[in-house]
C-alpha cells in the first residue's frame, strides 16, 4: 500500500490504524496531516469550536513515544468530540452562553475517557446546537455545499467526518441528532441502544431518548469504535468476531413509517433506488407497514422528551433565563404540562412499543427507513426537521445512517438500517451489506465523493 | 419564638428560612451555628471529604448582602452535597483513587446548579461509597453511635441531616442508597420519581435505575425541596399548595415484599407497632400481597442494573483497574453475561410492573412498607444492604423513609412510604401524616432523638 503523503487525511480509521501498527505511519504525521486539512478547510466548513494544534500534536508525540504492547485499539486515531461531553483537556459550552466561559472539566466524560483509553487522540470539540436541543444553526456550514446546513445537532461531528477532516468522531441524539447529520453530510452515523454507553459527564436533554455514539465513514471502522464500547450486551471484549452478510437472499424490510408523507423528492427516490438496486442483487425486499399501534409514538415521544427536558433545562433557566434560547424558557415556564396519566400513557405506551417492535424486527435481516426529509435544506439559520430518526431513538433501538444517494442539489441523502434493540452489531452487518451495494451503485453513476 | 444562640443548629430548614426572612437570623450566623457543630461533631461522624469553613462563610456573607427581592426560596439554607455531584467551587471525588486528585469543576451539576440557583448554600461535600455503588464502608459514622455504619452509598449525607450539622442535603439512590441511610441515621430520605431531576454532572452507576433525591429532618423540608425542583410534573412553579392528610379514616396499605424474610427483629417490631399506632388513629389498615409477578423484580433489577452498571465503568476499568474495587473489576471482566433475550425480558418486565404497580398504588392513600431489615449494624467495614427499596427504584416510584422507632441497640429504624410515578407531593403528604403519628409514639414512650 503506497502512501501519498497528502491523502493520508483520507485515510479510514481502519487504514490509518493499520499503516501506524505496521510502523508504515506515525501518529503525529497523520495527526499533521489532519490538522492540514482543518485548516484548509475550517474557513468553511466551521466543524470546530475548540482545537488547540500543539495540544493534539502533543498527545500524538506521546503515543509515538508509548511502547507497543500498552497501545490500545485506537491507537494514533484522531476522534472529534462534539461539544456536550466534558473534557479534561479542553473546555465544554454547549453552544449556550451560560457555558461560554466554561473551562476544562475535572475529568473526562466516561465516553471520553474510553476513547483516551483506547488510546485515541482527543482532536477538538465539535459544532453543535445549544444544548444540543435547539435547531437554531451555528456558522458550521456542510461540506459539500457551505450554503447548506449540517443538520444538527451533532453538526461539527458530521461536517468533520464527512470532510476528513478525522476518521471518527462522537456525537449523542435526542430527537435524530447523530442518523439525520449523517445523511445530509454524507457518513455513516450510529445510535446503539439506549444504554449500552454511560451518560456520565454529558450534557442532558431527556433521560429516556439521549444516547451518544459515533460517525465514520466505513462501517469497519464503526466497528472498531463498538467494539472499544462493547456495544454488543454479551460483549466480553473489544474483539468478538462478526460474520458478514450478503445481501443475496437476505429479508430486506422497507418501512417508510408513519411520516412518510413527510419525504421530499430527494428521499422518494433514494428509497426508490435503493429498492430496486437491493431487489436486483438477490435480495427479498418487502414493504412493511407498522402496526397502527405505532402511530401514537410521535405524540408519546413528545410527551416524555418534553417532560424530561424541562427538568434538564430548568437549572439552566434558573441560572439566567437571558442566556437561554427564547424555546427554552418557554418550555420551561409552559402552561399546559400533561397530566401526570398522560405522562405515565405515554411512558408506558412507548415501553410496549419496544417490546413490539423488537418482535418485528427479528423477522428481517436487514431493516431500511428513511433517515432525513431530504438533502440538506439551503441556509444556516434552520438544522432541519428530524421526524424519520426520534421513533427509532425513543424505541430505543440501534440505528445508522447509511449514505449512497445524491438530491437535487447534489448533496448527499442516506438510508437508516436499524434493529432490535441490543442487535447493535447485527445493524451494522446490514448497514455494511447494504452500504457496500449502494456503493457498487455510486460508482456505476459516477455519482458520490 | 425565642432563639437561643446555641440550639441555631436544631432548626429546621423551613424555621431557618423563616427567621432569615423576618431579619431575626443572618444566613451568616446560622452557618456559623452549623460550622460549629462539625466542628465539635465531625472527629466522631466524619460525614465531609470536603469542607472550606471560610468559603462557606463567604456564600453567607455574600447571601446577607443580597436585596430580599433577589432572594430564592432557599435564601441561606446550608445544603450538604454527595461527593458525586459535581461542584464549581469544590471538587468532587466519588470516594475513588481514581479521582483522587480531581479538582473543581467547570459547572455545576444540574442539581447543585438549581440549588445555588435558589439561594442555598452549597456547604461541602459528603462522604459515600465507591462510585455510590459498593457497600465497603468508609470513614463515616453512625452518628448515633460511632461504632455503627451509617449505611450507604449516602453515607455522609444522611449522617450530617440527622446529626444537625446541616438542614438539608441531596444525595442519590440506584438501589437503597438514599431511604436507607435515611432510615439508619435516623431522618426523612426522600427518592423522587425516576426522571424528574436532571442528572446532568452526576456519577453514574445504572441509568435506568439512579436517582437524586433529599434528606431533612422534617417533611416540611423535603417538600421544600420538592418544590424547588418542581418534582410533580404537572407542577409549574414552586409554589403549588399541598393540603394535609389525616391518618384518621386514611386507607393504609402495608406491603411486606416477597423479601419480608429478610426483615430482622427491630423491622418486625417497628412494623408492628406501626400497624397498631395507626389503627389508633383511626386509619383502615390492611395487609396487601403484590401479585406474584412482582417476585420475578429482584432478578430483573439485578440483571438491568448489572448491565447498565458495567457500561458506567467500563471507563473507570480502561482508565486503570489497579485504582478500583475489587468488585467493580469482576463486573467489567464478567463471563456469564445475560443474552440479548434475557436483558429484554427484565428490562420489558419491569416496565409492564411499573404500569401494576401503579394500578395497586391508587387503592390506598398511604402506603408503608420496610426501610432496611432492622437497625444499623455494628462495624464500619460494610454498609449493610438494600434488599427493601431496590424495587420502588426500579419501579420508579417515589419512596421516602419515615423515621420514628427504634432497634435493640437504641439505633434508629423507620418505615418507608411509596406511591405511584409521579404522585410524589402525594407521598410527602402522607410521609407528613404517619411521621407526625409516629412522633406521637416517641413523646409517649420516651424515646427518640
Amino acid at each position: 500500500m503506497g502512501i501519498i503523503k497528502s491523502d493520508l487525511y483520507r485515510l479510514s480509521a481502519t487504514q490509518a490504524a493499520e499503516l501506524i501498527r505496521r510502523n508504515c505511519l506515525s501518529a503525529q504525521d497523520y495527526t499533521q496531516a489532519l490538522l492540514d486539512r482543518v485548516r484548509l478547510r475550517d474557513p468553511q466548513v466551521r466543524a470546530w469550536v475548540y482545537l488547540d494544534e500543539k495540544a493534539v500534536l502533543d498527545q500524538a508525540k506521546r503515543l509515538d513515544s508509548l511502547p507497543v504492547d500498552q497501545r490500545g485499539p485506537l491507537h494514533g486515531l484522531p476522534v472529534g468530540i462534539k461539544d456536550v461531553f466534558l473534557t479534561r483537556d479542553m473546555p465544554t459550552r454547549y453552544y449556550s452562553r451560560l457555558h461560554a466561559h466554561d473551562g476544562n472539566a475535572a475529568a473526562d466524560s466516561a465516553a471520553v475517557s474510553i476513547l483516551r483509553s483506547a488510546g485515541a487522540i482527543i482532536f477538538g470539540k465539535t459544532a453543535t446546537t445549544e444544548f444540543a436541543s435547539m435547531t437554531e444553526g451555528g456558522p458550521c456550514t456542510n461540506p459539500n455545499n457551505p450554503k447548506h446546513t449540517p443538520g444538527g445537532s451533532s453538526s461539527g461531528s458530521a461536517a468533520a467526518v464527512a470532510d476528513c477532516q478525522v476518521p471518527l468522531a462522537i456525537a449523542t441524539q435526542t430527537g435524530g441528532s447523530i442518523v439525520r447529520p449523517g445523511s445530509l453530510n454524507g457518513c455513516y452515523g450510529f445510535k446503539p441502544t439506549w444504554g449500552t454507553i454511560s451518560t456520565e459527564g454529558m450534557g442532558r436533554f431527556s433521560t429516556s431518548a439521549d444516547t451518544p455514539g459515533f460517525y465514520a465513514r466505513t462501517v469497519e471502522d464503526v466497528e472498531m469504535l463498538a467494539r472499544v464500547f462493547r456495544l454488543a450486551c454479551n460483549m466480553r471484549s473489544a474483539s468478538v468476531p462478526v460474520s458478514p452478510l450478503t445481501v443475496a437472499r437476505s429479508k430486506v424490510a422497507f418501512i417508510k413509517t408513519h411520516v412518510w408523507p413527510k419525504a421530499g423528492p430527494g428521499t422518494h427516490a433514494a428509497w426508490n433506488l435503493a429498492h430496486q438496486i437491493l431487489q436486483d442483487h438477490g435480495a427479498q425486499v418487502q414493504d412493511v407497514d407498522l402496526p397502527g399501534a405505532f402511530s401514537k409514538i410521535s405524540e408519546w415521544r413528545e410527551t416524555v422528551v418534553t417532560q424530561e427536558a424541562r427538568a434538564a433545562f430548568l437549572p439552566k433557566y434558573l441560572e439566567d433565563k437571558s442566556k437561554i434560547h427564547n424555546d427554552i424558557v418557554k418550555l420551561v415556564e409552559a402552561q399546559d404540562l400533561p397530566s401526570p396519566q398522560k405522562v405515565l400513557e405515554a411512558h408506558d405506551g412507548i415501553a410496549r412499543l419496544r417490546a413490539d417492535w423488537d418482535q418485528i424486527a427479528r423477522n428481517y435481516d436487514i431493516i431500511v427507513t428513511p433517515s432525513a426529509v431530504d438533502e440538506a435544506p439551503e441556509g444556516l439559520k434552520d438544522t432541519g426537521i428530524a421526524v424519520f430518526c426520534t421513533m427509532w431513538t425513543i424505541l430505543h433501538a440501534p440505528a445508522m445512517n447509511v449514505p449512497g444517494f445524491r438530491g437535487r442539489c447534489g448533496l448527499p441523502i442516506g438510508l437508516t438500517v436499524v434493529g432490535s434493540r441490543y442487535s447493535d452489531m447485527d445493524v451494522l452487518r446490514s448497514g455494511e451489506a447494504i452500504g457496500a451495494v449502494f456503493n457498487t451503485l455510486q460508482k456505476q453513476d459516477g455519482v458520490g465523493s
